[in-house]
């Protein structure tokens, strides 16, 4: 491979703040991109196993949304519409009823917070505390729900957090399902501490939880868990929040990834591939009851966005009329923790586990620093993966739900190369 | 004008949350757009002096960057980009940097904090906490920042905080340009304050304020008053962010509307009308001393929306190569100004006055009804126009910098003709 | 004046913490008081205008309320009673109300709320709060409040608040009366902003003020302004909070030091010579619509000092059942003055203004050092003086208000002469 | 025993506030007090196993303390110092350095916050994070701490911590010893959090904690418990803070209740039984190289209260020179253990358990309202005792250190009649 670094600084270093991180890692210019592939400006190819942080689940520029897409944008229709009513926001509410709240006998309002997760984060929780007039969310070790300094105060990760500047207050954190490894009864501490009133826990307003996380590690919620922390909420009163804007939309089989413990959350975040395509878009939903809102009291300049409402209409009408596209993805999981699990099985190799559902998995490594390895290499194998977990030492897989069953195999045969080629660096 | 009330509820209705607001106003469902005006789903046509909350300053669906667009979608290219190195992010770099930056000798880092106002804002705040060590932050009566809790703390607007459900603390509040009309000598409240060390103002890390307050009622600061803030916090030490999220972008005239004050900010934020296209896009610039971020310190799934880099540098390319689109606006400025104070000078329509600069201007009423009143009938006779205001009593003229100057003189006309039809109502 | 610096280090040097600081002003050892006067061990005599910091108003070890402490303690009357029913609370209820209440036509409850002032400013402001269900608390310029994080919040000083090592939140600071010298109308910034719903200002649950700014630096506030102030509290339906811990108890001649503007706080703090004698003793009164507080939930170990209601009850009944002490002070309010205004007009001893009300009175200096030179001066010839204000640049006279004339007359003249012979190193 | 409510309301009634709560549930009128007891206005004897919660280890108006007390209040010696050099507080500071530090090679300077536990705790949580420039301070489940806003958010009560009317941040509760019944292994949950970059726990500038709990109900930690949490905060780069208000001063047999463990604690605080007589009085040890202060950084009116000086002084002399009285106390403890056993053995009455260590034990019931039966019916045949504990269940066993043998024995009788008489109610 051909140096990347080009003699004469680039606008990127020059121009841009350092806060970039992505591009540091794979230090190439990408041009184009289509289904699971993207392609520098020297026309290299590069599999996307990352698929915008779980923004992709339906691939890079995917020809049916693109399609209506094309069509919506030459025919000018609206683009900026704020909170006004369009013909483009009514499909895409019809279609969003008809084919995911109706079937799953869910009754949400459906909010649009403005196109970003922690807009939908910012607006979960601000109903929450309105609702109750309580100040207290709990969140979980290891959390993550974005940057602004609500959605922060309650994101574990210390990095992120010691940008805020300022206390992040209203946050009290409980362990994650297996964060103590079983060492203590599930919820003991926290129902303990909701039951005595003189425990110091002022009662939450909510309970804000993704059923897995992400950047957290690929830590994987299990069904009772779950089950367990609805069942606390209702006997205590508090909303239960499912952040689902990274695990939603399909990644984990379901169209919501918490219809298989069979819960149904107070409030749901959606984002990243609610759009499908890509485009900014996020959504608040709620039970009915909830909906006290005065008209205006959240808002966003960018709350309608259009050409994304209609390439969510495509999503939900080519992927969620039926269940063959979380079948699939039912499938797949099982033929990536094979994989996984062949890979961990191979003495010497240092990954010390996995972990997944659908098609968001993790291999866990011993430090960062091996994590980093094992991604570098496979970017110079043609293979975008990231990290993830408290010190980056989770290898991230979120291939698009849409990758075929080579893309597949060859994503996972890069990561046994990159594993195996690094294992050697390791032991020094 | 036949009811646009249906008599079964519409989705928006049954479905969509009661935050809605801008769709009670216009009891309508709007279809397509093009320039100056906007179709509901009948044809009717309205002119647009509303401008996607100044998101719209080159018209809806500019047919330049409509054209880049296209190409660009149809050609494959990067659609999400999270901060990864992209074509579509050099070339707005470059032409960002030789079209706003170098003109203007302005030294600024770009920051792609996510794309939405209220994230530059929350990282524009955490930067300026993070490089001064301080917690303080200043911003002013009538300022609107956002809605997520770093921003909405530095808003005035008692509604909007209201939703927050916990206390908004870091920041203290000075009064804007002529917000005591002129009981007190500009800035002495608050250079006393600094002075003081008995004051009880913990030194603050910034001074945010708009030059021209959108939300806030079209408060318009002077150019000496802005010229004696920068001039404060440089001899305080303290940074100073302008947000020039809907004033930036031309509306003022000027690319940034601190030019015509001769100021150089800390850090500028942008957003709105920076994509040019109504995509969600936002910028946060700065010196770059302060650029001391690590890499992924403030991050944001959609802060590489790619085709928004993509209108936004056609639109740069398009109307800031030169000095054209910034005469015309100064020009009409003139136009718009006459028309207002002859319709103030015709007395019993009670309009208390207007002000305003380049293309944003406010005609303030006695109530906010009698501004609610005059923005329906403008509606029923085919107009789009916004309050704004601490009691919604200042209607806001927001035109596209586009419009032609047969449709300024028709907007222009309409509000006559609401402004008269209403005159008896408030009367009464 | 021989060195009191001894060459081995005290005790004080070697075990008290450096937080300590009168002792660093007055490097003696003081060791017994009488009336107007302390002696050191070696036995000098110290004529006191400090007062234990106002908390002495009927001098040291009064032989009156000495009787009854040592009859009290010796015949093994109740030490310590929590919130215990005792006779000498009793008494002292009793004659709190027949003394102070009642003449007044003042219909306040009482509660204990431990001994200190900052305990009486957190009860006030957590029940301010508690009523009101509002968490803003509007504080002026150059407050003194306590040192504990709710007063402290309330309090201006900077360098006292930067102790917090946490924001203090929840307050909002207002221009003390004459703060900008007149160069804006009383209240209108206040009012503005509470009028205007996009000022930014959550509504306040209360006002907290001293008559007299004592720490702040012997500032005063015209009968006038305290009048605007509870006219604006009741206006606009906040809680006026008096802190007269300082200020009370006869300080500026009537028993409550806003009798003489002739309004009637809501709330309404006492401490320092409440007790008479010097003993931790601290009163928190409020209108009896206010007592919504729950049994013990508000408390403290020692907010039942018995000892102190007994020297409190005599202090009332010796100096409070007529006018004798109210009249001789104002009296002597004359007096001092006469000799502040002939020590300004004497040119070249620089001390730029005096002001004052009752027996409290401070003389400004150019800065702290000059200041502070005049306080050691007057120590070196027998009187103890402090200093006060933003930048310890004023003097403050402080005496017992049971000082005979001739005190008062050479403290006086101790100060001119304090004054005189460091005029020449200011200059310098 | 005849009725105690008069038909006239009292004073107590009409005047004072309603936050009175001892007087309720003793509703007589106390006048004076020698040793164990307490007699009320018409004679009435009372046992007192309170001792003012704590504050009168040596019993009411001990005769040592008393002359010592009554020759310096007669001698004029100083009443009120601040923080002036007196010879009581050389006396003091001496004997406490010969007395208390010296012999346990106790290395702390000694500070006078202000005469209340509170002040105390305030002092010792602003240095703690000015020394580390960190925010958060980990307390316990059921801690108590005190009523001022940074007392408050480290305590753990409910009712106490509405009373705050905002929100109590810059606090993280963990599990005190044996709180999940040994459910999780101790410092689990912590350690994990302080090892875990993704925790969301913000690295703590300290923990506070009180060896036993007494008002959280008696909760007695282990030595080694103690001495796992000392390890994990010097592992961990935190400060560890005792809170020995009411367990210092010999409660729990040595002077300082931690002795036991054999740790030494960063910072202490002591208050109640500290002046030995009931009087105001407190103190905050740290190590020399925490006193960071700035000269009068914190302050306060009262940290000077010589009387409480000289008590305390005596108390040393008389008290603290040998370890009679430690040896007392802990053969006590002995007695108290078999008499509250063999109540607990005793079938039907009800009592759940015991606990406690020197002098302070813990009975518990069931419920609070079976606990506060038991209080009314030891008040009804002569016995002072309260309840404490998250829902008031556990009968406080808190006698003076010098109740005789007789004493002890009589009031252990008295609770078990209690007890017996109270059980049929219970069952009712």
């Amino acid at each position: 491979m051909t140096t990347l670094s080009p003699l004469v600084p680039s606008v990127f270093e020059t121009v841009e703040s350092e806060v970039r991180s992505y591009c540091r890692a794979w230090p190439v210019v990408f041009e184009r991109a289509s289904g699971s592939r993207l392609h520098d400006e020297h026309g290299r190819p590069f599999l996307d196993f990352f698929a915008g942080a779980g923004s992709l689940n339906y691939g890079h520029n995917n020809p049916v949304l693109k399609r209506a897409l094309l069509d919506y944008l030459a025919s000018d229709g609206i683009t900026h519409g704020l909170d006004m009513s369009t013909t483009a926001k009514r499909d895409f509410l019809e279609a969003f009823r008809a084919t995911v709240l109706e079937p799953r006998a869910l009754p949400y309002k459906v909010m649009f917070p403005g196109p970003t997760g922690t807009n939908a984060v910012e607006a979960a929780l601000k109903l929450a505390r309105k609702v109750t007039g309580r100040e207290t969310v709990v969140s979980f070790t290891n959390a993550f729900h974005g940057m602004s300094l609500g959605s922060l105060a309650v994101t574990g990760n210390s990095a992120k957090r010691a940008g805020a500047g300022v206390p992040l207050p209203h946050a009290t954190r409980m362990p994650y399902d297996r964060y103590l490894d079983g060492a203590m009864p599930d919820f003991l501490w926290f129902e303990r501490m909701l039951a005595d009133p003189g425990s110091g826990l002022d009662h939450p307003a909510a309970v804000i939880v993704e059923t897995v996380q992400g950047e957290g590690g690929i830590n994987v919620a299990r069904a009772e868990w779950l089950r367990g922390l609805a069942d606390l909420c209702r006997r205590h009163d508090m909303l239960l929040v499912v952040d689902d804007i990274q695990m939603g939309c399909g990644r984990t089989g379901d169209f919501f990834s918490f219809e298989e413990a069979g819960i149904t959350p107070d409030i749901v975040t959606l984002s990243k591939s609610i759009s499908g395509y890509g485009l900014p878009m996020a959504l608040c939903l709620f039970r009915p009851e909830l909906d006290v809102w005065q008209p205006g009291e959240h808002n966003g300049t960018f709350r309608g966005n259009n050409p994304a409402f209609v390439t969510a209409t495509a999503a939900l009408d080519a992927y969620w009329r039926d269940s063959t596209l979380r079948d699939r993805t039912l499938g797949r999981a099982a033929r990536v923790e094979q994989a996984l699990s062949e890979l961990c099985g191979d003495d010497g190799r240092t990954a010390l586990g996995y972990r997944g559902r659908g098609l968001v998995w993790g291999l866990e490594f011993a430090d960062g620093e091996r994590a980093a390895a094992v991604c570098r290499r496979a970017f110079e194998l043609g293979l975008l993966l990231e990290t993830s977990g408290p010190y980056d030492e989770v290898v991230k897989l979120l291939p698009p739900l849409t990758a075929t069953d080579d893309e597949l195999d060859e994503g996972l045969g890069v990561l046994t190369r990159a594993v195996r080629h690094t294992a050697g660096r390791a032991a020094s």
